[in-house]
């Protein structure tokens, strides 16, 4: 078994069901642990569960991996029940040392011996918080993020009586249900990641004060700019990217003076000497482990795509910004309806496509699908050519795909750019019969094929209707100029089951 | 024509072509402006296409949507001649304040009147800026962030002469091309977005000059926490969620304490009295637009879904860890191959999925090509359940699908989980035909069918080759097996031209 096997609580313990507590009951139950949960609210159980099911809704969405069969969630009436049998106990009560002192020392008493103990607390020591604990080499600090159930990052934090064994022990939980333990070197108020939360925020609060701009604003300069980066890498990495190929010093030597300058109201800075620029640049280097400028320039890019992309599904922030800027190159690109002009003896040619790094799959070219989603979008290109447009599907009538037989004859690689042919074999009031090729552009080798026949349908009722009159004349004027082409070679065939010898 | 379409500039000039100016034209040129370029290092143009280079490869990534054919870029040699006949000037040069004011004076004198001028620097004051400047009613500070191709945020600040129209043309130009105009109310120092990110760096030196972090663990303490929030939801609106129903206020009055604790070494705060309390819950209020904590909350746990989702893509930061944590559990879950005591006289079941919400197309259900991209997973799961593993890969052999017939009989929605059977109907040493079925799981609806034909290849020779005798042996034991049960009615057919009255 890995380390991630081994790691796994049987069961675990909560103390407290607010929006920390019921986040941690979430994660656990979802990764297959047992949850005991102890909250003086009698509504707690209630709460918990709305939590869980929001964590559940996004666990449906974040993975198809097989997770394991769900955890039981039992809620009980005392400290006592609640650690009674259980390999790991985590504290999340209000923020009140005297509260967190007393609840964890109770604990401490109740539990097996071998059990260890995590506080969620944001910023009390853990020296503090242990003090009044019978086994206090048993507590640490840690400090999740909200929503618990889906951010990874989980600050470890010991005290001055707080073993090694244990600081272990707490990142191996952590890490067995997917999280990041970030064990920190030094106690201090605040940890590490809620200092440099708070700093934003209290340079944040000025900012609203003064007047100089509303929260709304303040959220935008984050998220539409160094927000979308912070997402992947820190202030750090992202910094020696900026530094360029002369790297960390240089951009240390070109952007230190700016601390001088009065751009927060945080004045109090650190003394930018030969020694703390040593340091970062030597942790710097270790960080980027060898990969050069170019290289992080590019991880760097990708991921920004892929945030962007992700965030377009929901049509929020920098996605929906995209989708608005998409929409509108989308808009002035096709006035593509077919006209009394336009040249259709031949094969219609109304798609292009370029082969994406990620269709690849691990045969080294694009995967099946991908070809029909060519084709898709090549169908859709042709829908828009016959005066379907999005009016036209508002009001209720589509096509669908019915059925489809493709046929693959040669791969295609990341970055070749394709094209597609669209032949009519047929049509009537509903149905439409068209055959596509796919060729790799330049040297015009046919790449695939697809045979689709679809159905005119009332997208509202979901069944077969006509089409208007005006999209089935332009279908039929095509099918009509169409008949003069040869039926394409691969047209109305089976799948070959009888030139296969092993067959019954 | 909308808005995006009349604020493009037909071409602009670039002065300075370092990480910003060439991020700049690269933003320009892919968005279909034609740019002029200047820049005193000989060495500029080099740069500048190495920049356009990456922010097209990332481009390409990015987006379908037909982009307008690109501008073309000019690297020219004085300011003049970069300035002459554009519609838009952008100033990028190093954070000199004598430096920048000499060149926006000569651009200025240079320009057609009706010319808008942006600067890039990231903290000198508009008002200083266009001090020199004959028509100092033109400039306006335009700071973006970078990579400036990719970061939507561009921050606009007019000086004490900006006129207000050139605040609107400067928005306008950066909309068109695909940004995010955050138009200052005043003008301060580091204007606002850089208030933000100085005053999260400044703490971020102290944790590192007193060795409580590493700069990797400073990075990571942000981008596997609060970072991924940050890339699409600022604070103020993550902090209103974690207050949970009671709001804002709620928020404020729990957390306001902490503001006097020594969470950082910035301890130069606000007053939090009642009327800055006030102010932000009203502009909280505002920025909710009416959606409640809960609906809040789905819209937080869908984005950190898409982003984390996009992240893995790249096994980066959280998706990094999320792709580890998802592999524990197929590891856990399947030594899936074929055993002697396998009940093999069924189809097979070896494959279970769900509908993604980014499967679905704008007919509101999944795109036909993710069909096959769940019937091609249940090929993959049943490759591997006749042995064909990573090590069979490796060594060049690999079944290659040939033909697939796809029979659509009803949609899936986003949410569904699906499972898919295989009969196998036919093989020998090289081919192998299956017949899979896509039912939805709980009511057992057919949703799909799909007739595949598959060929073993040398993937390395690029041609058919006999698979190993364990892999055929496997295979001809289940279609021996499967000969038992009846064929499939939709195998073996060809799409139903004769049906179709409408055709030749």
């Amino acid at each position: 078994m890995d380390e991630h096997a081994t790691g796994r609580p049987r069961a675990v313990a909560l103390l407290g069901g607010g929006v920390i507590g019921g986040g941690w009951a979430a994660r656990f139950v979802l990764n297959g642990v047992d949850v005991r949960l102890h909250d003086p609210d009698p509504d707690a159980a209630r709460k918990v569960d709305a939590t869980v099911d929001n964590a559940r809704r996004a666990y449906r969405k974040l993975t198809l991996a097989p997770l394991p069969a769900e955890g039981a969630l039992t809620v009980v009436t005392s400290v006592e029940e609640a650690v009674a049998g259980v390999d790991f106990v985590q504290e999340s009560a209000p923020e009140r040392e005297d509260v967190k002192r007393a609840l964890l020392a109770t604990a401490c008493r109740a539990a097996e011996p071998h059990v260890v103990i995590g506080s969620s607390t944001s910023g009390l020591l853990p020296s503090r918080l242990q003090a009044d604990m019978e086994h206090a080499e048993r507590l640490a600090v840690g400090h999740p993020f909200n929503p618990v159930y889906l951010l990874p990052l989980v600050e470890v934090c010991g005290g001055e009586r707080t073993s090694p064994a244990t600081l272990q022990r707490a990142a191996a939980v952590y890490r067995s249900v997917g999280m990041w333990p970030l064990v920190l070197r030094k106690e201090v108020d605040g940890f590490v990641a809620d200092r440099l939360l708070e700093a934003l925020w209290r340079e944040a609060l000025w900012l609203v004060r003064d007047d100089v701009a509303t929260v709304q604003e303040i959220d935008d300069a984050i998220r539409y700019g160094a927000g979308l980066r912070w997402s992947f890498m820190g202030t750090f990495l992202t910094y020696r990217i900026a530094g360029g190929e002369a790297g960390m010093r240089h951009f240390m030597a070109q952007f230190g003076p700016a601390l001088r300058l009065p751009w927060t109201k945080l004045m109090d800075v650190p003394e930018l000497d030969e020694a703390l620029i040593d340091k970062i640049v030597t942790q710097s280097d270790e960080q980027a482990g060898g990969r050069s400028i170019r290289q992080l320039e590019e991880l760097r890019d990708d991921c920004l795509v892929a945030v962007i992309q992700g965030l377009r599904t929901h049509r929020f922030g920098a996605g929906a910004l995209l989708d608005h800027h998409e929409r509108a190159f989308l808009e002035a690109s096709h006035p593509m309806v077919m006209g009394d002009g336009d040249d259709i003896s031949r094969p219609l040619r109304l798609h292009t496509a370029r082969v994406l790094p990620e269709w690849v799959d691990y045969n080294g070219h694009a995967h099946e699908s991908r070809y029909l989603q060519v084709f898709g979008d090549a169908s859709d290109a042709f829908f828009r050519y016959v005066g379907i447009d999005a009016a036209y599907l508002a009001a209720g009538g589509s096509y669908y795909t019915v059925e489809t037989h493709l046929s693959h004859l040669r791969e295609a690689a990341a970055g070749e750019q394709l094209h597609v042919t669209t032949q009519v074999l047929g049509c009537d009031d509903k149905r439409l019969h068209v055959f596509h090729e796919l060729y790799r552009s330049g040297d015009e080798v046919l790449l695939a094929t697809a045979e689709q026949m679809f159905l005119h349908v009332d997208t509202a009722a979901g069944r077969a209707r006509p089409g208007r009159p005006e999209i089935i004349d332009r279908i039929a004027r095509l099918a009509a100029a169409h008949t003069a082409l040869p039926t394409p070679e691969r047209a109305g065939r089976a799948i070959g089951v009888s030139r296969v010898p092993g067959e019954r």
